[in-house]
């Protein structure tokens, strides 16, 4: 089944307490198609500027996702610089240039339009429901935030979470958005703003899946070491939403296993720098450490 | 099946961000014993001063803990304080008065040797081995530490590993204790040292069981609303443990299962200072809780 997603393609230049990379691909956009293109074709939609390898772009088509929708526009690409600390969980942003983002407008392709599967990665609320807009025939529409939304454009993001199904968050930002400190209960606020499922992300110590009936909760895959979080949530939602994208259903059970690809995609996500993992990984890998998850979590 | 705890009975003084209480009964032993005694017949082996209430052994013993192990020696009860921070994972010890503790001797009742299971709650290592020593028909020992002992009393923890089942720590005494900060790693280490396997507890974050040949992780039961986390440990064990006696087996499978139970009384421990949520608490709530955790997790 269709699936696109809009967000950022950037340059991240990462430091971590153990190494450093700069200059490597990232964005929420490109984590999420990296880890989406396992189970399915993913078209994304987004812009980078001249200064972005035309390699990367090829190397995305190489792997199933589809750049036409990823305007090259006159200027720098977006670039974030970011620190973290030695507990993963506390990341301290050193830069953020916004560039070409600035006055990104996007335009989803003539030939995208009958995606039925979108996932809005995170940028600007606005942006996403422009995108959002031009998906006449959406069926299944999931987003994801973050707490500068939250601060800054707090009236879009709203109107935004009346228009989707589903919103991917971390535990700092479900607690922001509803003001709420117990998180299971925020999950249940964040439903009354519109969404009928929330997935919350609490890094290491797992994810949970909220909605009206039903809650499931899932501990993170264990890596054996963590290289750089960057994109671990966009991952997470790209295992997610292409494995809904593949089976084309949204049923409870179905939602339940997608959270178990999400957290393996995730994984590979959190084990190099960029998507350096997630790319040298196959479906085999993918299904070995699905298989491995249930293990773990199965009484 | 014969089920044996020995550690601490105790008086609490707790402040937490919400509420304080002062004077509450606790001590690791008593924990584990209200929380073990859904599920089994426990024999208590501790030590409390004059001080003590009378009317409180009673209540042991009226629901089904066995008292004849209580030592009451001159002198006044262990007493602890302490206050937790609004994240309730970090706890400030305000004042410990050994007291009776000071000279105990554990005395294992002559009834008591015939004991299968045994549950060596937090207490020093070197009273912990004195009291298992005693238990001659010993078949399963488990056994909680803290940081405090993986410090000062090193050589004496290292022997008792030799000689037990199983461990019981949080994340952080497994980090302490193996100089391994990855967190499944330093599990693994902890097996080097002795035990068969080793629970990790992690708080609202969950548990993982960890042996040579499985591993399981478990969510926290989401509760409504944190009182008092003083003793979720040992309710964890006493459930773990208590499961374990009464269906007579250690098997893989059968250890998941108590994991699941040791979380549901650690999850009624929390709900209120001391063990009120616990002592209200009956058979059938036990198995309600079980059942929402069950499924929770399942796919």
């Amino acid at each position: 089944m269709s699936l696109l997603v809009t967000g950022t393609v950037a340059f991240d230049s990462v430091e971590t307490p153990y190494d450093k990379r700069d200059d490597a691909i990232g964005g929420s956009a490109a984590f999420f198609a990296m880890s989406a293109r396992f189970f399915n074709h993913v078209r994304l939609v987004g812009v980078v500027g001249k200064d972005f390898p035309e390699k990367q772009l090829a190397d995305f088509r190489h792997v199933g996702i589809d750049t036409e929708g990823v305007e090259i526009a006159d200027g720098k690409s977006f670039r974030w610089a970011g620190r973290y600390e030695a507990d993963w969980n506390t990341r301290h942003t050193l830069d953020t240039q916004l560039n070409v983002l600035e006055t990104f407008d996007p335009k989803v392709p003539e030939q995208y339009r009958d995606s039925k599967y979108v996932f809005l990665a995170n940028t600007a609320p606005a942006i996403q429901m422009k995108a959002l807009e031009q998906v006449t025939a959406r069926e299944f529409v999931v987003a994801d935030t973050m707490n500068l939304w939250i601060d800054i454009a707090k009236d879009d993001l709203h109107a935004l979470l009346k228009r989707i199904d589903g919103l991917v968050l971390n535990d700092e930002e479900a607690r922001m958005l509803t003001g709420e400190t117990h998180l299971l209960t925020a999950a249940h606020k964040v439903l009354e703003l519109g969404p009928k499922f929330c997935v919350l992300k609490k890094g290491e110590h797992g994810a949970f899946l909220v909605s009206d009936g039903a809650r499931f909760a899932l501990p993170a895959y264990p890596v054996d070491r963590v290289v750089d979080p960057t994109g671990a949530g966009d991952s997470f939602a790209g295992g997610f939403m292409g494995y809904l994208a593949a089976v084309q259903n949204t049923h409870p059970a179905t939602l339940r296993r997608a959270m178990l690809y999400g957290t393996v995609t995730a994984s590979f996500c959190v084990e190099s720098f960029s998507f350096d993992s997630l790319a040298k990984a196959g479906r085999s890998d993918i299904e070995a450490r699905f298989n491995e998850l249930h293990e773990l979590i199965t009484l």
